[in-house]
């Protein structure tokens, strides 16, 4: 009988985790890692958040105090709300500060952790999670960071658990991701939302709109958004833009002067002294 | 021998056509009418690029002098940059006033044709092209417009042999379109290209961001982008908003200090002093 080979042993160290937080992205991460390793507990201040969360999960059990905390499990995940990660690693993570602790946040740096645990990281997935909408975990990229190089391989080989994509990424380099995602994803939606008013003003739904938003988007995907870029900005088109501006409200108007503006800049047409009129 | 049924009537009404511009809205269109029209002729100020776009169409003759344009098709389609139009119906109507005319552009008004021709309108296909992409004409929704009713009814006739998704809209309101695709494609598109900078900036691929951005947005065509709205300004959390604007330059901190704002405002969210810091 010889050893394990090395990808077996990798692939056994995390056998368990407690997950603490029974929201989206908790929920998500629960139905993915249920299938390869065992779930012992899903805590929620709310315990029926919990139960709901560990609903159908073989043996685990739904909890929803701090103290209750199994401290013999591989992994803990914290995956709650920005603003509430702080008090949770000050009061959970005593329980069993030598075991390894994760949060699953863009935002928080790692050194939250800082003097209440001793093997600690990130664990972040790049996307938008909701209760009701079907998520290939394996299509998620996953950005990690562990507190040391030891611990930082041991979060890499329990996140390729999840996902192929595994990228490392320092607290720094994860608010970047994080910033670009705003602008990316939440600011973005914002104009959608826009386009959506102006659209209902005038009797017409968004719908219409959504095979353009589709290919729009695949083309940035595919040739980069800067090649990507069409429209009256792109083309210095001023006679255009003004006709736009006379159907926006005040605060729309702004907006659409400046992004176009910063279009031009971006393309270096020339702003003259008609279009500083924008 | 009765009358031919009145479907097979207005399905035959229009057998041919001569095709204006050889860009990527003329291509695709002639690629998709060649099928179940015939297309005369394809003109374009360039011979090549109108040799191009009629290549495989059978017996049809690429042109580039609008004296040569043959007066006898049953429709005129004029798919040509927005600042060209005016030029080309003063120099071509005058061939064949009583034929129909129609232009595919979203923010000329279908007055460009008075005085010059008798049956006109317009046929605006809501759709981005790229000459190498390939479009579904068939999912594109056009927008159409007849300066009287009969021709509205001959131009809605033709158009649903390119798509079922055809809607009367007049000139104003396909301004009110156009700027809604504006800001919900191209200025969209312009946050993708910042969001893109400041992911090279560290060293990152846009392409981590491809999956976000196709759930976001599925999120905002399902569930409408007000109610898909997420991300640190709709929860009014300034912290992470402020990290944010750290290692943003000068131009994209204003458009992400006015994005937010907006949704702000949109939510409802109050502004205290400190956000007003923002």
């Amino acid at each position: 009988m010889g050893e394990s080979p090395h990808w077996l042993m990798e692939r056994n160290r995390i056998r368990n985790a407690v997950i603490i937080g029974a929201g989206n992205v908790a929920t998500h991460l629960v139905n993915a890692l249920s299938h390869t390793i065992k779930i012992k507990q899903i805590y929620s201040r709310d315990i029926k958040h919990a139960m709901f969360a560990a609903k159908g999960i073989v043996n685990c059990t739904a909890i929803n105090n701090l103290d209750k905390i199994d401290p013999t499990a591989d992994i803990y995940i914290i995956s709650v709300k920005d603003d509430a990660i702080s008090n949770i690693v000050e009061t959970a993570c005593r329980r069993c500060p030598d075991k390894l602790w994760v949060h699953t946040s863009g935002s928080i740096p790692i050194s939250v952790f800082d003097g209440y645990a001793n093997r600690y990281g990130v664990l972040y997935p790049l996307q938008t999670f909701s209760r009701d909408v079907y998520v290939n975990i394996s299509e998620v990229p996953f950005f990690i960071e562990g507190n040391d190089l030891n611990t930082e391989q041991e979060i890499s080989t329990f996140a390729k658990l999840l996902s192929p994509l595994i990228y490392i990424a320092d607290s720094d380099c994860r608010r970047r991701i994080h910033a670009a995602a705003v602008f990316a994803c939440n600011l973005t939606n914002h104009l959608w939302s826009i386009s959506n008013d102006i659209l209902t003003e005038g009797g017409l739904s968004f719908d219409i709109l959504a095979p353009l938003l589709q290919a729009t988007l695949t083309k940035a995907i595919n040739v980069s958004p800067y090649n990507a870029q069409t429209g009256p900005a792109r083309r210095g088109d001023i006679g255009t833009m003004q006709k736009h501006l006379q159907i926006l409200n005040h605060e729309n108007q702004e907006i659409y002067k400046m992004l176009s503006k910063s279009i031009m800049t971006k393309y270096d047409i020339p702003l003259n002294d008609e279009q500083n009129k924008l």
